[in-house]
């Protein structure tokens, strides 16, 4: 492949795999029968943190590890990245978002006949609010994701070494899911929350309810929002 | 930006960055229909030792990441730090105490309204003791503000890759956390403690009550005194 | 010793040391009495992380530390290890596994006589699928395991520090057993059930039952056919 | 001091600061009104974890940081430490637990008031086990501790990072904790247990009953049994 093929291919394969290690843990809290059924909140975040950590390192020895279009912008306005790539590094983190929601299912598929509770199946997939407060989850999106950029620009400019990266990078998830993730379920992450839902919309998943399209349009706009805000900082404080 | 200009402002970016991950596990704990209401202890603890690790690497890149009163003052009286940089640190400090704390409660907006108990919301903001002992607390925030100030004061002596520096001091935190935290809820820093107690006072917070400045001074003074024994320590096994 | 025989014995201690911490933990949270007794699934996944990164550490000063048949057959067959040494580390392998499980059947001896569920005694040893189905336990097995071999070739392709390579192994498994073990136990690795199985089966273990060997094919064939898959999209892919 | 000297010192240090943070985590779990109490055996595992990762990089600037008779007896048998140094180290150790208890008791002292259990007192201090059985309570110790001592042995075959050691050394003190340490606490070191056993005695501790000095010799003769066959296994495959 072409290093721009390749690049645009490592997208989907890390957001594959991001989302494959990330919704899992959602699956196995979630659904009836999992050996981790409600075994609470560290298990969420840790499971999130973890995941992404794998994903960069799997994405990071092709490409830039991205994973993500909230990110994608932030380093296109930074400068730190080429403008003609965005559009089809997103599509490729969407569709990378997808087959690993489909592999998600697979994984657990037993479990979603044995669980009756449609929210508990969507939030397999998707992320939902804890309230319904269409300001305040914004908020917390934008908030989240200006946290998850910032920093990973800030990490750009320390020395440590480059090898242990998405270590760090796993830390840093890990923070804003035990924090920040409360409230929305910290998509931070169009792909993230909008792959996975696409995924529950057309697979024929056992005891499904609707895809919540009413709420998907924050996990999209928020995190972009969220990001370009911290680009703009960053501009503003280098 | 000047020299010290940059690094007063890398004080007040990184304690916002600090308060608001460190509050935000709080909220996270704390707060009604969160979705880590009552995930315990350990949440706690990882959430803010994750923090300190985020907001270390945040400041790090422009300046020494003290993010605490009780190490500014520690690394003056080792020698390591210009006393004359000792209270425009302080004040950068404080102030971004407050402002993390003003964006934990934008982000956990509408959970406010849904919790009742005082307590619950002051314990987002700012410490409070597990039983009321003033002799007792002091001793306790003396004891790991010690712990932190000598221990961050021996990793400098150590070769260990100076890029993950702020992961080992995450374990630090983490230490402190779940082993001397249990009984006043391990402010060991002013700045973390005194900041956002500020911000409860004057932010319009829905449900709250008052802001306990009775017990406010023993977070402030304690861990000044546990970083300047800290200090005498090291100055006398070195 | 010779190098190949070093090799072979490398992964016998290394696999003995997995099960030893891997079980061990399993013990801990199953068995009436231990001071761990149902602390939960994150005990379970950080207990078997830090089993792996502790077991790669031991075996990888003598050997490539593989631990899992799954993994030596994927690494033949991208060409990073000798066919002829494919059944030697196997065998090492499962002999390892059996030491590992004698070791944790001695150190919580007086447990197992307090446990009267046979189903704990038995998952203490191997693994068991939370819903017995066939074709979903087999691929919950191919995936986890495909995710774990797939991850490994990809962390040879990064610069990341050599000699902390067993943590980001660690990593790994905790993502995997977090994430995509809810459903069978993410056994991944043949010798990790197979071994103790037969320990399992040897050992006169207080309370016991059978060791049901029917279900005891899965997770020595699936996790084989997930390490293939995933060495055959390497190839594809580099 | 003079480097013989120095060490030694060290050894006290670093295991004072062990222990502090150590029985500190068991004090939060255990004491009433703990802000930690009853948040399970995750959050001793981590604690201890975190605790020996912080002592090591204490002791480690000045010295081996063994901080654990076991240790300095294996490393003194493979010939990696100097004999007439053993009893010194040993002696420092032991005085280290005893000052690092005191502190432990200081830091939690108003909540040793409100606890009335006799058993959870004396667990903040030294450990006990689930289930009283002399040989099986040797043979918990003596594998908890060959684990320890082979694995920290192993470890300097490796070439991972030296700065970063003391994380892997915490790593490894989780996975004993988690895997391990559910039958007897895992003293695994007779100075964590020896030490704080007599501080135990001494201190005029609320609420404490006996200090259970029959069970006292377990935890010192155990591991040290451990430590040495670790040592003659090391010698034996090297």
């Amino acid at each position: 492949m072409s290093g721009d093929m390749l690049q645009i291919f490592s997208e989907f394969l890390g957001t594959m795999m991001l989302v494959l290690l990330g919704d899992g843990v959602c699956a196995a809290v979630n659904l009836k029968k999992s050996k981790a059924e409600a075994s609470g909140w560290v298990v969420i975040a840790l499971g999130w943190g973890a995941a992404v950590t794998i994903a960069v390192y799997v994405a990071g020895s092709m490409g830039p590890a991205h994973l993500n279009p909230a990110v994608t912008l932030g380093m296109a306005i930074i400068g730190n990245f080429d403008w003609a790539l965005v559009l089809p590094f997103i599509i490729a983190q969407v569709l990378g978002g997808i087959l690993g929601a489909v592999l998600v299912w697979l994984t657990y598929l037993p479990h979603f006949k044995e669980t009756k509770d449609q929210a508990s199946i969507l939030g397999t997939f998707a992320t939902g609010p804890a309230i319904r407060n269409t300001v305040g989850n914004i908020m917390s999106e934008v908030i989240g994701t200006f946290v998850l950029v910032f920093a990973l620009m800030m990490f750009g400019k320390n020395t440590f070494t480059d090898g242990l990266n998405p270590l760090v990078v796993g830390v840093l998830i890990l923070s804003i899911g035990l924090s920040l993730g409360g409230s929305t379920g910290y998509a931070i992450n169009p792909a993230r929350d909008l792959g996975p839902r696409i995924a529950h919309q057309l697979l024929p998943i056992a005891n499904k309810g609707n895809s919540d399209w009413g709420y998907s349009w924050i996990p999209v706009v928020a995190p972009m929002i969220g990001g370009a805000i911290a680009a703009l900082l960053y501009i503003v404080i280098t």
